[in-house]
């Protein structure tokens, strides 16, 4: 956790997708995608290619990047899992030093009510009312996703529709998230047959244009004030429906061929089993799914591209950029078919690795400034990022990353960390758990990946190993391998290891417990003196 | 966390006694000590003969009484270290359902200042008020331990001392806890050459049966509505001094021979070394120092005893016997000189294993009423115990405890768990840390102990290794014993399995997560559907 001595910065953009694989860009080697302003981003900072989150689900994920510690350490194992008030969030790092911490789209936080009620906490003001917002000022919070028939009132992006003129229950589903039939039906994008129709909704109004103009606005009225922006952009997360142009901006012949083998299927591991029956893991093994939703998504992640050109340009226009650090990530990627499997949960790269680019724009990053680095790095390094960023302190009781700066200004361990660890759990799934007969609190899942190995432990089951090195696609399970043994000791060492480094002790800083001593003789307490 | 199907109980009076051995009562073993009043409550109830702490000093210890959960899940690792407000305590788990929960006595529970700070909780009334209290209504809150000098305000024990003409900046230091000279000087219970000169105060005045009246206080004031009173004694924890007639009551021919031995001391483990050069260690392993302190630790046993026949005499008389569950406990023991030692910290039966009395009035507890248990249980195993009785559900999400009432109607497995566990860091102590060179954050000490074995994990230095068959005295460390290598790998085995097994995460019920297909369908999210 060693710190920057640079100047500090004023501010920090913090950018994130959602479900977005780090291999959907073209500066992650996409042969057919182009994102040209991404790869400007790129070009301005350092790309990491070995990023992984700690959780492989959006809310797990978003509450180690939001705490900068471990799913296990934040609690919030899964999605509409709340985040515990006991839990200190970035804005809650930031506040206390007079930065804002605005968001602009998607948390995914689950408000811990419970402890709230069991606190007496007022949420409807002051802290009370931020912790429920994971600790983000909710400038334009825009969570998204309701079914279809859902009567969704008071989310401000639905009433600015509604205000134009598209009106209806839903019209986050009715008009942005579905296409139109030929008698004007609604094609409803969830139901991923429908993915090449173009949003009933022109491009302008559809949600990424929209949550950059809320981003453009607060930068326009935060002022010289210092900040953090998260803008989170719900897209390319299903629905898979674009606006036009951009759903018909990629066809099938666009499309890359799924990373699959026969082989993968007999005899699989039956957690991965489990998920293959799962219904979007059965569609999406079928190639007319992924020629009808791939191209939708490229188009969605091309959106994205266009917008964050929009917004850079302002930045530079306003000056902004000379003050400003932006991160871009994702929380997750998409299998799209990967693996005979559908959305996310386990631990392949298509999930696990995201894209994580770091801009600073002071000269100390100069040395490095558009390379690519290999180091294992971890989502949970952002925040401890953001606040080296900012001339702030980093917490070690509360932080299990560290600070990317040091890599960024070409001065870090080129192979960055030993490994790298992400979580999850099949306790919600159904037609995972309940064949295996595992009870809920026994199907927790581990993932280790060192530079060599990826290896996923399970209670009760086999674990999953890949040689990345000779297997880099992930095709060959080698975690019942006689002749792999000795590998998997070594990762079980390594995530005993991890079990007993966790931060387990938030509420004394080391400082403090150093000081101990001293402060105990120079308060007259004295143990057993004669 | 099987529950009782027994007609509910109205109260639970739980009874604690501070640095209390196991092994300093009369039905306990013994054999000079007389304890007729808790011997009683045995005889009325069950007597754990393996009942083991979770944590080695008394704040950890405490907290994870009062939590129901390992010190590695509720996070306050030493005396002194906030409990946070993420944590949720037994007055939490009791005030929904309409029953009290109040202290008399000790807690040494830290607030946490700092999270109440983070959420902008008022923490000057209500449950926020609480929280600070560790969830305890403080009916009658006293820490005690001031050290002389320190002016003590606010502090009801003091004021009723100096109510009593007992006046000075510190009565409870300069009467209650230390002797009188030949000149009148004040004889600092401080230092313990004076532990045999009797207190500056009448017995009644002194910090026990004031405890005890204010006990008889509440139980006359609460009526009918149900409680649960957690009656906390300071005593006998240092200072050690004890009122006429208890200083005088043993002698040194009532003192045991330490358990100890010269090959102890030889190649010790270096974490023992270090707690050897602390001063109480130094001190009490010289016989002067036993030979005073410790017939004035019996003194201040038998005082609790004797106010506890008081107690009891009441509640009989009352008919509150009739409708209370009783536990008796002590948060940790104390060395005295055994294996070279004083003090606590570390891991010998003397500091870990407790006292544990659990009397339950009821006819189901007839068939083993009197009996003692070999059962490995652990003070966690006091809250979920305390909710069966009052007939309240046992979240499992928080608890990691079992009710033990199984056990006290003779239902239970009679070994108990496979193993118990108790932490501690030696962080806090200069004199163990320093001269091996280690960081605070990897000085965490984890006890495991089977039927058998007792095994301590230290990082970056060997463990520690008992076989209690073959030395019960815990007198041949084997931790570095080529031939007992694999008891050592299967003993950190266990460690790996309790490590995942750890509850984290508190803010999700496991009825919910099986629920949440159901819910999830019901909610009409379709998830990569066709």
């Amino acid at each position: 956790m060693s710190r920057s001595s640079s100047r500090p910065l004023r501010n920090v953009l913090f950018i994130m997708c959602d479900q977005l694989r780090a291999d959907y860009l073209s500066c992650y080697g996409h042969p057919r995608l182009h994102t040209p302003h991404i790869d400007a981003l790129a070009a301005r900072g350092m790309r990491f290619r070995q990023a992984y989150v700690q959780g492989s689900v959006c809310g797990a994920s978003r509450m180690s990047i939001y705490t900068g510690r471990y799913v296990s350490s934040h609690g919030a194992m899964w999605n509409f899992v709340p985040l515990s008030v006991g839990q200190k969030t970035l804005g809650e790092h930031l506040r206390p030093h007079g930065v804002r911490c605005a968001l602009v789209g998607k948390t995914h936080v689950e408000p811990d009510r419970e402890g709230a009620r069991r606190l007496g906490l007022d949420i409807t003001q002051g802290e009370g009312r931020l912790a429920m917002e994971g600790g983000f000022e909710p400038y334009a919070r825009d969570d998204g996703i309701w079914p279809p028939g859902f009567k969704v009132s008071g989310n401000a992006y639905c009433d600015w529709l509604r205000e134009h003129g598209l009106v209806s229950d839903n019209p986050w589903h009715d008009f942005a998230n579905s296409g139109r039939g030929p008698q004007g039906e609604i094609l409803s994008g969830w139901q991923m047959r429908w993915a090449r129709s173009p949003a009933a909704i022109a491009e302008p109004f559809s949600e990424t244009p929209y949550t950059t103009d809320r981003a453009i606005d607060f930068m326009r009225e935060a002022g010289d004030a210092p900040w953090v922006l998260h803008l989170s952009y719900i897209k390319p997360h299903w629905p898979y429906v674009a606006p036009a142009p951009y759903h018909a901006m990629y066809g099938p012949a666009d499309v890359l061929p799924a990373v699959r083998s026969e082989a993968e299927r007999a005899g699989a591991h039956p957690v991965l089993e489990g998920f293959r029956r799962e219904e979007a893991s059965r569609n999406f093994s079928r190639d007319e799914v992924r020629d009808t939703v791939i191209p939708t998504y490229m188009g969605l992640v091309r959106q994205v591209d266009d917008q964050l050109g929009r917004l850079f340009a302002f930045m530079a226009e306003q000056g902004l950029d000379r003050e400003t650090l932006v991160i871009f990530t994702s929380d997750h990627g998409d299998y799209l078919g990967d693996h005979w499997l559908g959305e996310k949960e386990l631990f392949h790269d298509p999930i696990v690795r995201v894209p994580l680019i770091v801009a600073d724009p002071r000269a100390e990053a100069d040395a490095a400034r558009g390379s690519a680095s290999d180091a294992l790095v971890e989502c949970i390094d952002i925040l401890p990022t953001v606040l080296d960023a900012l001339g702030l302190a980093q917490p070690a009781e509360w932080l299990e990353g560290e600070t990317l700066l040091p890599l960024v200004h070409g001065r870090g361990a080129a192979a960055g960390k030993d490994f790298v660890v992400c979580e999850n759990s099949y306790a919600f799934r159904d037609a995972v758990r309940l064949p295996l007969g595992q009870p809920v609190e026994r199907c927790h899942m581990t993932m280790l990946r060192t530079q060599r190995w990826k290896f996923v432990h399970f209670e009760d089951l086999p674990p999953l190993l890949f040689d990345l090195e000779t297997d880099p696609q992930e095709l060959t399970d080698l975690g019942r391998d006689p002749a792999h043994a000795a590998v998997r000791e070594r990762m079980l060492g390594h995530m005993f290891d991890w079990l007993r480094a966790r931060s387990r002790f938030p509420t004394i800083a080391p400082a403090a417990i150093e000081a101990w001593n001293r402060r105990e003789r120079e308060a007259g307490i004295l143990i057993g003196a004669w």
